[in-house]
């Protein structure tokens, strides 16, 4: 009888995702409703699960599995892509010693302990070294990253979020944006003012009106409650695990605008790890592809659908019978006002759609100066507020605005930015795709029917799970490499017209 | 530089005492709040976490570090039994093979399924066959375990929920008990039918202000809602991880008094739980003893404590102020009548305090002679039938009603019934001593003050983990062996007076 190793590869691996799958619901359940003071023990399992994991990602067996899989010549390609991405978390998880993990953990958890009061405090100084320290220590994982993916210190980074994604791209994409986005924005502002008059709505909507108005969306768009959840958390997130997809939002009772695009803009999220392939599940082919790709679906759902025109027309009657309103602040025209207001301002997650990329860009280009080497920790201050002042033509009145807003680089992230913004062009470009090939669907979105937009998303995108890589994907869609020309051009027919 | 071998072998111990920790949050959640088609999922997480714990615990690094820790010479008693339970655990595990637990867990699987269908149906014929293969394979499990243990086959299984338990004990007191409870039985129900007049509530009580008085009883008792929860499920049940102790209970608008009983007997499984020694957290020492203990606790705060006069009439206001009611059957005096009312049913779950020993001590002479092939299964509901009559004086009209009741058996548990009863004759005894030790303690519940009585569990019982065995435990509180003497004293007191 022989042996099938590629079958005991991914039993293997089956068993080191599971603990992860597990995870997704602990971590799930701290961030909603856990008992406020049982974090220590919560941390305990977690970490527990973790280092097994990471054990049995280091068992020679799976090496074994690996090479001995690699010489089987009747693997189709899903398989093929497998072994790929299972070899190279292999190796990544084999270079890297627990001493130098344990030591960027620590660095990292102290580094946001003193942003946290280094923040309130607008002291930027009080934190700089421990950022030094963090970043000190993640240039040594980027060291020994790069030489297994044989690439640069931050591409090495940039890898963590999305395989394959590099500097040199996202460098000629961020310029052309910067190229175009400035002065765009000076017009848009302009033409605001000029054509935009709006109804503010200041009414206190109370919470339960908030959550039911959230719930029909999501079950209209097609989300499926028998697979997952609603529920509130202090940052609204996307998790859960495996057919069970949890999404929060939080609640503002006298602001209900922000709320409903914050769950939609989830919703998009948990469609696309529930349309992934069921046939790969528990396997790296079959997992959801980066956050590039991750966020090209949340931002689809939010940007390109949720607040177009033909959208809010929709839901209108939804929010004035769930809400008890009526009149004129009520309608999509002055919804559809309200969801597409631009106004530049210091804090990235208040930003709308047109200043957003700027935000990213300024976060992008100090990150990786950071990481390159090219620019020294006390300096960020001087260099943030320079950008701000350059791109969004504000400056911030203190760091607590400014380069202390974003926990991102104080608890280790760096090469995560960049992708909030890849995830919107990809939006765009997919969006127009969609827009050529079923020339209806906003038609179809104006009378509620999502059917058709659903099957295309899952079809072309969530059913692939990892089989292409991001560029792959965008390309095997819309026949091209990603181009800003979509972004842009939506850009202009929303703000200009 | 010595090794300290206890240490290791309580850290690896911890890893797997860590993997359960994160299944009990993954079981609550299940029985809870996960979506409804989310349990594919979640069974092959639990399944994953189990065989993984498994495996660890066949892990021959373990039996290196219990023969290496058993030759240090400087450990204390918390230690050295700390060893001796491990040992025990890894001994038992190593001799059960995956094959036989496999095939036990697939005939029980199967027998639960049919069971559902025959018990529907009244139909004991079509369910015989797969209780004799469940039977079967238990049977083979528990004369592997008996050789372990060195003790019979039933007392092997009745291991399984209490360590030490033997069923020569159990005889001895279920007899004692049977030479009084059918005879009080009758005199308790010509003492009622004269004594106690009832005024029935039949409210209808909306379910938030059942869960309000629920959580306002709970918190007034002691439980700490910072480390824990109170939710709604099919079956109630207390579960959940260490300091993060959750419990269930399910509604019925049309019936409040069951249901705010069911949370306070869970409320005394959570303090149980919250309770035990931090010191020794993770590891078999530090856990709660077997399910007599911990049903002596429930019961404690059920039976002992919620149903006495003292307690209702303590809650009585608060009953009255949340449910919005007032007038005579409200107060203490209706409801002490009500929460005290005897009836002998043919439903365990529905009895009384009363009656609810000679249900169970039916189904433990059945379950006995079972599994010690006195009986067949074909036997049982004629048996059935012949003790309910002789014991309760009444006789199920079918199957459904008598046999079929209860899914223990045919998931394959048995040995779990005789600890309900043992259960409620500790917390009698542990009752007597309390009041011995604290003569104000009635007077102190009816004002609300429950902190000594919580300290005096905690400091003699739940602090205790699985230091004693329960015989060993009940000794050093009240100086003597269980005695059935306390139990009948109690039910005297309560029902004829």
């Amino acid at each position: 009888m022989k042996i099938n190793f590629y079958k005991n590869l991914e039993e293997k691996y089956k068993e080191i995702s599971l603990l992860y799958e597990a995870m997704g619901i602990l971590h799930w359940d701290r961030a909603t409703i856990m008992p406020k003071n049982s974090n220590n023990g919560r941390t305990d399992q977690l970490t527990n699960l973790y280092v097994l994991s990471h054990r049995m990602l280091k068992d020679k067996k799976i090496y074994e599995f690996i090479t001995k899989s690699e010489k089987i010549k009747k693997l189709n390609i899903w398989e093929k892509k497998n072994i790929n991405l299972i070899k190279k978390e292999y190796v990544l998880n084999n270079a890297l010693d627990k001493d130098l993990l344990e030591k960027i953990s620590k660095a990292t958890s102290e580094c946001e302990m003193q942003w946290r009061i280094s923040k309130e405090k607008n002291d930027f100084n009080s934190v700089a070294p421990y950022l030094e320290k963090v970043i000190k220590l993640r240039k040594i994982e980027a060291g020994i990253k790069s030489k297994v993916l044989n690439c640069g210190l931050y591409n090495a980074l940039l890898n963590d979020y999305e395989e394959n994604l590099n500097s040199n791209e996202i460098d000629k994409i961020f310029n052309q944006l910067l190229t175009f986005l400035p002065d765009f924005l000076k017009e848009v502002l302009v033409f605001q003012k000029k054509n935009k008059k709006i109804l503010n709505i200041k009414d206190e909507i109370p919470i339960n009106f908030q959550e039911k108005l959230g719930k029909t969306l999501m079950e209209k768009i097609g989300f499926d409650f028998l697979y997952g959840r609603l529920d509130i958390s202090m940052h609204p997130f996307c998790g859960g695990s495996y057919k069970d997809s949890r999404i929060t939002t939080r609640y503002n009772k006298a602001n209900f605008v922000e709320s409903l695009m914050g769950v939609l803009h989830e919703t998009g999220h948990a469609l696309y790890n529930l349309g992934l392939p069921e046939k790969w599940k528990y396997q790296p082919v079959g997992d959801a592809l980066g956050t590039v790709v991750h966020e090209s679906q949340s931002l689809f759902m939010e940007m390109q659908i949720c607040r177009s025109y033909e959208f809010l027309k929709f839901a209108s009657p939804f929010i004035k019978k769930i809400f008890k309103k009526s009149g004129k602040k009520w309608e999509a025209d002055n919804l559809y006002k309200i969801y597409t207001f631009v106004k530049p301002s210091y804090i990235r997650v208040d930003a709308d759609e047109v200043t957003y990329p700027l935000h990213v860009i300024i976060r992008y280009k100090i990150e990786k100066d950071l990481i390159e080497g090219n620019i020294k920790v006390k300096e960020i201050p001087n260099i943030w507020n320079m950008y701000m002042k350059k791109y969004l033509n504000i400056k911030p009145k203190n760091n607590t605005e400014g380069c202390l807003q974003d926990i991102h680089w104080y608890d280790g992230t760096f090469g995560y930015f960049p992708t909030y913004t890849l995830g919107a062009l990809y939006a765009a470009q997919l969006h127009n795709k969609l827009k050529n090939k079923i020339p209806t669907i906003g038609n179809q979105i104006k009378k509620g029917e999502f059917k058709n937009l659903i099957n295309w998303l899952r079809k072309n995108i969530h059913s692939k799970g990892s089989l292409s890589n991001s560029n792959e994907l965008i390309k095997n869609i819309t026949g091209e490499e990603l181009n800003i020309e979509y972004f842009k051009k939506h850009l202009i027919n929303r703000y200009l017209n």
